[in-house]
């Protein structure tokens, strides 16, 4: 054939902030992810699942405008020229599902959903334009009991997930409280610049148990240097109010009902943080009265959470054993997620508040914290590789991987010739336990070979002379042929 | 505060062509591709995930033009000016990690694939342009090797998903005999006319099963006139012609070893023919020889799978129970996947040939398949409903509902206020089994209620007089606090 001019041939390129994954890391999330929504389902919540596009109005964005129609969301236009976007985040499609569906659902509505979400964001090491969200959503029921609910479902949910009591701490704060705290500081104007402020103090409380004290005081105030020499700006608040607002943070001692008695002094007479601090003590109470003690459940007035849409009670989960890397530097895992009331999600569309409270999984920081606690157990074995050795003998060597898998194995043949060195290499990349060999030799005394791939690894570590270790072969033995499946059984059985 | 000039308000729609899915229906589908990877999995595939975004030109589609970007596929420009598309299938994908990856995967490189793609089509009814794909590819390995084992794996998968031996066939054909018989009837001709004449041949023999004999020979001949009076333009051929092609399609009888073996006859002479024939008969007999005979792996002439890129064995799994919709009249479901060889997939990228061979399953066709033949069976039941008569009493009502739970049952407190008509109704809604009633009454005698919603629906249906009812409530009975738990757990299993 003639050699067409120049063919292009595409990059073969994953785009940009995006990323394929493989394996172990699918395993892993997916088994956390099921455990996870066991415990949704065991609490009444039923899944849901909205389509990756909404309408980019339904998701609260302006129109994209013609120059930049892809701020923040991955944004196109149909053919009927609407605009539809992929959805950034879960709670926004309920919204939308609950205001349509209002009339017919039962309410209290309980869902939960599992599915990736998209941010048209600049990526960066670890952050990704595509990632998996797991959220569970009570619409339809006011403070304090759904929160309470909230509560315990987020503690169930980390232990589900494998992170042991005592290892994390679902930290629990009132949007109240804050809005409170800057009313009654002086705090609560109108204007670009004090809106301006308000935002540098909620950053300062934010810090607290990074900076500390004193780091507090100082961005509440004239500003701060830090180590490296740079200058954060402060919040320019005087004395006075500094002192106000660390006597609030302050209230966070002893049991989650002496820190509620503490605020109702801070508060007497400002009805926002009142409000606040009744429904705070409620949740805490129901929960203490279940068993969640300050243990797994503890108020903290450093929780911000930066969603502007909550409304009363906001959730952390926070990790909180300590940890090494490689090198025996401590690793903080931190918030692995959150959550909150936010009553006014649906009026968008409806015009009407309707109560709702939900808590969101940061699934890859929990999964990437699980992988962390089983550092050093290997992950799951490949699957049992038989070799084909001989061209003719296929049918016989199917037979015995389909025995194999009868048996509950992975096992699989060889299917890329057969060059003896390289099945081998294969069954190595694969991270396979166990070869099952049968040359011409083993087949006429009617037997197979079982090769310990794992035994063979460990003990050629051991092994200096190559001639030796060929003569030997300790890792393998022969059976007789109706014996594979029992052979093999054994064997991996010894690995475990 | 004065109220602003006038609020807009999104509509609360679904994007045209997508739809939201609600519990049992995930629940089914979630089940089916458990079972499904399982298999895939024990015949040592991999889980692959790659991201929903792939560069345009990776897609192997032109970049979209300014007037209709998104022909096909949804596409959309990024920040950098790069086209991106949402992949409209899992196999280019496939064919793009393999090009980036190729040097250090294992060669064979057996992957599976379960996620969303999207197609930028006109949807209809059933049509959605989003929709589950569920596939599984061995990379690297040429036939007919690789092929029989996507035969019995595909076999193996849907006996897993739930459709009994003798209620499904995979039908087998081979591109190259379709190519074979198209060069040695005279019908190879390069012109545009006469590539026309081979897709009207093709799709000819495509109704073999709906149109019988008499209907494929006048659609390869003048043409054909339907029941509701439309013509159908013929492919023209002579009858010399005609007789070849049915000489070709009636080959297919008695055991696949036959059918090969009058197809080697057919084809004497024909190279392409011929290789084709030789694979089809070594795939036959592999599975064959493996128990997957004519009644699972069936040779079938009239098999063409759309697409172009197929180069060898192409494979259908179709469903052949009879099936009646609720009117009687007879339901067919026909294809649930499909899949084949595809040698030149990577070259595109590469510009060599990598062997490959794929199946795909139908994923919302063989659930609703299952569904139909499940038709009868209750979906599962709701959550235990524990209601909240006294607003005092929510921990009780909680600790109740946890200690449910942690016997293993779904259970949830109502939340939405103590009216009690309105609790039962919920629990109605939720399709409870179950409904936990401890009043002031019960409270003081250290009793719940225990109502049995199930059998209070199938008594209810019964009784004419309200009020006998009301005083019998034969559905419901008392027991000690502390004997919540069984005799929940007696009721449920009464049920059963």
């Amino acid at each position: 054939m003639a050699k067409k001019q120049k063919t292009f041939r595409p990059k073969a390129r994953v785009p940009r902030g995006f990323r394929d994954r493989l394996g172990a890391e699918i395993a892993a999330e997916r088994e956390m992810l099921a455990k996870i929504s066991a415990v949704y389902e065991a609490h009444g919540f039923d899944p849901l699942e909205t389509p990756a596009f909404e309408y980019t109005d339904a998701l609260g964005k302006f129109l994209p405008d013609v120059d930049r129609p892809n701020a923040g969301v991955f944004s196109l236009q149909d053919d009927d020229e609407q605009w539809m976007s992929l959805r950034y985040d879960l709670t926004a499609p309920l919204a939308r599902f609950v205001a349509k569906n209002f009339d017919a659902l039962p309410k209290p509505f309980r869902r939960y959903a599992v599915g990736p979400v998209w941010r048209n964001e600049k990526p960066g090491p670890g952050r990704y334009r595509q990632f998996t969200q797991c959220d569970a959503d009570t619409v339809g029921a006011s403070a304090p009991h759904a929160d309470a609910e909230m509560c315990i479902l987020f503690a169930d949910v980390m232990e589900a997930a494998g992170i042991a009591r005592g290892d994390y701490v679902i930290r629990l704060n009132d949007r109240r409280l804050l809005t409170g705290l800057l009313e009654t500081t002086g705090l609560a104007g109108e204007g670009e610049a004090e809106t301006a402020q308000r935002l540098t103090v909620l950053r300062a409380l934010d810090k607290l148990d990074r900076l500390g004290e004193e780091g507090v005081r100082l961005l509440l105030g004239p500003g701060r240097k830090d180590e490296s020499g740079d200058f954060t700006d402060g919040a320019g608040l005087t004395a006075d109010q500094i002192d106000r607002v660390m006597t609030f943070v302050a209230s966070t001692a002893g049991t989650n009902e002496e820190t509620c008695n503490r605020l109702a002094e801070f508060f007497a007479g400002s009805e926002t943080g009142m409000a606040g601090v009744a429904d705070m003590r409620a949740i805490a109470a129901q929960a203490g009265a279940l068993g969640y003690a300050e243990d797994r459940i503890q108020i903290d007035l450093s929780i911000i959470r930066g969603l502007e849409y909550y409304t009363g009670p906001v959730f952390e989960a926070d990790l909180t054993f300590e940890a090494k890397d490689d090198k025996g530097r401590p690793v903080r895992f931190g918030s692995v997620g959150g959550g909150g009331r936010y009553d006014g999600l649906v009026k968008r569309f409806k015009g009407v508040e309707v109560p709702a409270v939900g808590i969101s999984v940061g699934v890859s920081r929990l999964l990437a914290a699980l992988e962390f606690q089983k550092k050093g157990e290997a992950d799951a074995p490949g699957p049992v590789i038989v070799l084909a050795l001989e061209k003719g003998q296929m049918a016989q060597y199917q037979a015995m991987a389909a025995e194999l898998r009868a048996a509950g194995l992975r096992a699989e043949v060889y299917l890329g010739g057969s060059n003896f060195a390289k099945q081998l290499k294969y069954a190595d990349k694969r991270a396979a336990p166990v070869a099952v060999i049968q040359g011409s030799d083993e087949r006429e005394k009617g037997e197979v070979t079982i090769k310990d791939l794992v035994l063979g690894a460990e003990l050629s570590k051991d092994i200096e002379d190559n001639k030796e270790w060929r003569e030997d072969q300790p890792a393998q033995f022969a059976v007789k042929r109706d014996d594979l499946v029992e052979a093999v059984k054994n064997t991996l059985a010894r690995r475990r």
